[in-house]
């Protein structure tokens, strides 16, 4: 497959999760409230669907059904917006712009922004225990994606995050925070997929394993990306309000490293991730494929998602 | 039963969910953030459980694990801590006083209590993930939760009624509202212990459908009766800042149909769901017991929950 052939597939996967997440977050006639308008602003105005295309990736190993395998893409993604929402509050990360948008509590005001997370959340969860598969797979869904969010993940991890504004921090602390607080999401994206398409046998025990450790190098390097862009990339490049971080006193890898050793630490993390699919051979293209495109962000100074 | 023994019954069942929840709610020894600390904050300072006692109440119908029964009526009051939390944020209905005590945002911060919200939803789904029940009646409890808090339900609800502050309203709508605000997590509280107890024939479906009548009914009154006692109670009462309510130019049954009015359709309530239970004659102690429960809180005047 080449470039263009690869940039086509992921467009295209994206606009299939897109078609997912508009038929699944459809509103009941009888309600009056902006919560379902405000739930769909905050899911389908575009991003990089970075979460939903490792989804797919990792899925595409077997075969899958493909609307299993994009409900399981759109849950993700709703949960991946709940967090946005919520950081983005004027209490969190007080961020009034988000893909070159309005963020949701300017849009909607606050109370509906906490409901709009709230709901997000709860129809995640509602997407994968409606899922046309046996009940043991989609509890392993749920469960994967609940640790992902919990107070030992993406909930955690913010709650780290905004303990060390202003504070002296060592790496291993900022790496910490970084794998909790982007990580666990983008690696449960990873076995997600993975758990769609892998039966329970050694041979994919092992590639399961692979499959972890790719999710886990590119989780991190994916927040690293991040700082950097935060650190060096404009509005328009950006879609959100740049030098934030700085601003804030908030910690960030391009801050403790340097740019220069941050963008090698993301590049060694990337390299990580290839020699972990390795053992995919040409099955894992697809995984492939979204390294390059981490590196395209890196070094064009798009944003991450 | 008599009255006492009935009382220590509910005593001791409240008791064994709050040690679920202190056993589930349990800090990661790395964690230096006040996460943790703040979830079990909003869940461990006691409250009345109705949700709980009524998951249990319904769950005894069979010979139900106990273990099992516990962790799902924790997930249940880990759901409904997480919507107290967020409903009393600032930008919500800005509560400093519940049970008694500072509100979460009051004494760990509104970045916080955002986050205990998203935690304590997580950690409910990934409760009811990780019993030890086959998956097909673990998904169908994640089903009825998720169902209970989406945009359908407690969302919803909440959002009906931040709209309606300050509005001519009819007794339909503020009825509707309270079904989805209180009466979807009331109900799913019942049909999630039903679930637990009850095998799938013929003669089970009549008893889920007699029990879900009397969740709903009882759902409706509990918030009506809330209502009422933000009207009449004191603060000492209520373990919450009373008159919120009117001071909030927020729609109530209590404004629309009178005191009066809504204590005898709170009644009708209680009386519509004690005889959608009759079919189950004795076994159904356990749940008159809860509408006597109800019916003491609105005599005298001591909080729902």
């Amino acid at each position: 497959m080449n470039n263009m052939q690869a940039a086509s597939t992921l467009h295209d996967d994206a606009k299939r999760v897109e078609r997912a997440l508009a038929r699944l977050l459809c509103a009941d006639d009888d309600d009056d409230t902006d919560l379902m308008a405000a739930m769909r602003y905050a899911t389908l105005q575009g991003g990089k669907r970075i979460r939903a295309l490792l989804c797919l990736a990792a899925g595409a190993l077997a075969d899958t059904p493909a609307h299993m395998l994009d409900d399981v893409a759109a849950a993700i993604e709703m949960m991946h917006a709940c967090t946005l929402v919520h950081d983005d509050l004027p209490a969190m990360d007080d961020d009034v712009l988000r893909r070159g948008l309005p963020t949701v509590h300017v849009k909607f005001g606050e109370a509906t922004a906490i409901l709009v997370g709230d709901a997000l959340q709860a129809h995640a969860f509602l997407t994968l225990a409606s899922l046309d598969a046996p009940g043991d797979n989609r509890i392993a869904l749920v469960r994967e994606l609940a640790q992902a969010v919990s107070a030992e993940g993406t909930a955690g991890g913010q709650a780290m995050d905004l303990s060390l504004v202003g504070k002296h921090v060592e790496r291993d602390q900022i790496l910490a925070t970084h794998r909790r607080k982007t990580g666990a999401l983008v690696r449960a994206s990873v076995r997600m997929g993975a758990l769609c398409a892998l039966a329970e046998d050694a041979e994919h025990a092992a590639l399961y394993c692979a499959l972890d450790h790719y999710g886990d190098c590119l989780g991190l390097a994916l927040q690293v990306i991040d700082d950097i862009l935060d650190a060096t990339a404009d509005t328009t490049t950006l879609g959100k309000t740049p030098g934030k971080d700085a601003a804030a006193q908030k910690p960030t890898c391009a801050s403790i490293m340097g740019l220069q050793e941050a963008r090698d630490f993301a590049l060694d993390l990337l390299r990580e991730a290839r020699e972990a699919i390795a053992p995919l051979g040409p099955r894992g293209e697809r995984l492939a494929q979204m390294l390059q495109l981490a590196k395209a962000y890196l070094f064009k100074q798009a944003p991450c998602g």
